[in-house]
């Protein structure tokens, strides 16, 4: 295997070659796309199997609505179609003719969904709908990154109907606190929850809500996100309901998703200049079994055994035995730790003897002699522990980029240079135009207007003019 | 809830019935493409599961390719073209631009996959490559119908590469035995494997082999197909390795999928005039528990009491309490055969009292009175009943409609008209010219070679030149 880039020296480059090497990814023939491979589709099974069962224990179900939606559908809102036209892809043949309409390959689904829920909403009884669906969508990006920024993703999209404005609110704060629940336990990634604001909101939407992750070059990284559509959709395609009263309004919309670029996510929130380090609810080996022997009488021994604690673990941990032959132990050692596997269990004929193993920990390195007695437990602790420690790790090196700016020259020096910036707590004045200055001077954008921050008086850290509460610069994803 | 047309007055017309107000599917508004609704998908993920573990046991693991794919490659295999070509949705425009080159949306992945395996394979190391992919396809058909046949539909495709012929044909049987298993023991549905004849055979194999089901009207479904595709697109795509011996040779190929059309197969061979009949492992829901009252005060005892039983059933069994007060239990009951739900507990007041409840099968229709006690084991034992019970019955229906035919005059009466044939085993004289006079006059076609016929010889039913084997006729879809 080729030696890694440090991340310190090149992230960009060493995110590259994490993704490559620890065979998460490659490009694909056509620019822009990607091919999962094994490795990282595991990991995507992993995160869809965690959401998916959220989502159903909040009350969702899942459908499927067609790839190819009529590029008329778009424009009937303005808003969105202003916001996907540009990128998408257009089929214009089909089974060697050219169509009537053009078709749009689906950037995201609100239109098709809403055009249906016309036909399926009648009565304040037919509401709420809370649907998902697992799905491919393709945006025509023109700079991509593996799993970061793809022209065809895998995503889920929730796209629910309400009776009232304050029930969509709460399913729009309700799905942003699954997202930030999913981040935060299963991916180790503390992230911080907020509005986004106008600029960045979703085309087509009142309210666009944000969880924001740092990675491990002081970018931010947005995680996911939960739109509170309003009624925009449910007027641009006319779906009205009967009230109780027997009035007829138009219906309450909200809409959120995460994407295969949480896998990215993964990569540099935890990653180091090994490569990978998984969180243990997301990796697909848990642990690893290295045996280790110099001869054949030594290899049958330890082979066997390792098959029985592989065996014996196997039951409540995903566990990978590592028999091969053909390499030596200290090219898998590098090789599963370049995957990220939490654990490594080295096993030789002195252990075996001894009635031990060494367990060697990814994320602190350390390694211990331990007993096969009790083992099982010991691991299932450990993958706690390391499930913590990564998120620990992470939430400190956040803080310890996060500063609180009150002006404009450290504002600046804190954003010059290509690396990342950290996060910067700073006033606002609440102006699109202040923030399109500070998005063009420093490449800074705001990532969210944090729910957790008090009301402070202050005053726009550019502009000097008066400002209710701080909000979260930093350059992003 | 509108009257079901009678199956055997207009069986076309009570499928879509069925699929509409059992609610599984929906027309989309783009032609030919169908919505999946929450109960037809909950199938699917069921269906999926299963499927997924057994190919997760049999070695392989889940990928993802792109799904658009540059024209050319669909060129490069000259069999693959001509038949995948006309039926291709292609985007010509992408983020507001022509394309240089076309891109088709996949009608299946070979090309792409294995254009990509030329770089993953190097030596007979790599070997086999044993992935899937579950995915979306587009095939522009002109005929559609909901689940059989759509211009969308979603399906798991496996493409595996071999170092030998021998062990990429033991891959094709296997993969073939997997869906075999799936159709009989999860969906409850007999099927017939066996070999495809040259001119049904997948563009771009060398041999193709399905499972053939019967459905409900008599006319044969092709279940799922499993292709050796050869050395046809490693020489397409010059996908080569280097053997032990130091040689290099192409690798040898397979691929095999199934489709949401498997859904469809569900409905038309269990259903009757109440609409669907669900196996009891691919059922949303397995047990519905609907509540019968009159005052207030029973009501609350009663669903009180049917809580409990709700609880008591859900570890271990997919239940639904229907206790809805809009609607009368009668309305229930009609509801729920036609969505197929296997078992039906009834639970009064007077039941309450006994401490017993009503259980009514869908398979059957029959009622009985069982105590409440030990009611988990008695529902457990009653689904596997139920899904022995649909398959006897499917496998009775499609002996019944199994017919040894030695003469053109019999063939041809049996075949006349607009309704199913039934399965006619008949010997053939081994020529497409035979094949494509019998589908021309009669519609119908030879569903496969089957594995099980003994060498017999015999005359060709239409020609009466020498055959060596029967083979199966049938009206499919």
């Amino acid at each position: 295997m080729p030696k890694l880039t440090s991340p310190s020296a090149d992230f960009s480059e060493w995110y590259n070659e994490v993704v490559r090497q620890a065979e998460l990814a490659d490009y694909a023939p056509v620019r822009g796309c990607m091919i999962i491979r094994p490795y990282g589709y595991a990991i995507w099974e992993l995160m869809q199997q965690a959401l998916d069962r959220m989502f159903k224990d909040t009350g969702h179900e899942n459908v499927y609505f067609p790839l190819l939606i009529p590029l008329s559908f778009l424009e009937k809102e303005a808003q969105h179609v202003e916001g996907f036209a540009p990128e998408c892809a257009v089929v214009t043949h089909g089974g060697g003719k050219k169509l009537e309409e053009p078709l749009v390959v689906r950037p995201t689904s609100e239109t098709i969904i809403w055009h249906t829920y016309r036909d399926w909403i009648q009565s304040y009884r037919d509401l709420p709908l809370l649907y998902n669906q697992w799905a491919n969508v393709v945006r025509w990006e023109l700079r991509t990154r593996l799993f970061l920024r793809t022209l065809e993703f895998l995503w889920q999209e929730g796209h629910t109907a309400h009776a009232t404005a304050e029930e969509a609110m709460r399913e729009t704060d309700r799905m942003l606190d699954v997202y930030r629940t999913f981040a935060e336990d299963w991916m180790a990634l503390p992230v911080i929850p907020g509005l986004k604001t106008e600029s960045e909101r979703f085309a087509g939407a009142v309210a666009t809500y944000s969880i924001e992750a740092m990675m491990g070059d002081r970018r931010a990284l947005q995680a996911g996100t939960s739109h509170f559509l309003g009624q925009n959709f449910a007027k641009a395609f006319d779906v009205t309901f009967q009230d109780e009263a027997g009035g007829r309004q138009h219906v309450w919309a909200t809409s959120w998703g995460v994407s295969t670029r949480l896998v990215g996510a993964l990569v540099m929130a935890h990653g180091d200049e090994k490569g990978l380090r998984l969180p243990p609810k997301l990796a697909p080996y848990q642990v690893v079994i290295v045996p280790i022997y110099k001869s054949e009488d030594e290899r049958a021994r330890v082979n066997e055994a390792s098959s029985r604690i592989a065996r014996d673990l196997g039951g409540t941990i995903r566990v990978k035995l590592d028999d091969r032959d053909t390499v030596r132990p200290g090219f898998k050692f590098n090789e599963w730790e370049l995957r990220g596997v939490p654990l490594r269990i080295e096993m030789g004929p002195r252990d075996l003897e001894k009635g031990q193993v060494v367990l060697a920990r990814r994320d602190t390195g350390t390694k211990d002699f331990v007993p096969q007695a009790g083992l099982t437990d010991r691991v299932r602790s450990l993958l706690d522990d390391i499930q913590k420690t990564l998120h620990t790790q992470a939430k400190q090196f956040r803080d310890e980029n996060t500063f609180t700016v009150d002006t404009w020259e450290e504002f600046a020096e804190r954003t010059k240079g290509e690396g990342g910036s950290g996060f910067l707590v700073a006033h606002w004045d609440g102006t699109a135009e202040t923030e399109a200055r500070i998005k063009e001077e420093t490449k800074a954008t705001i990532r969210c207007i944090p729910f957790d921050k008090r009301q402070e008086a202050g005053r726009c850290v550019l502009t000097g003019r008066p400002s209710k509460q701080r909000v979260i610069f930093a350059k992003a994803y």
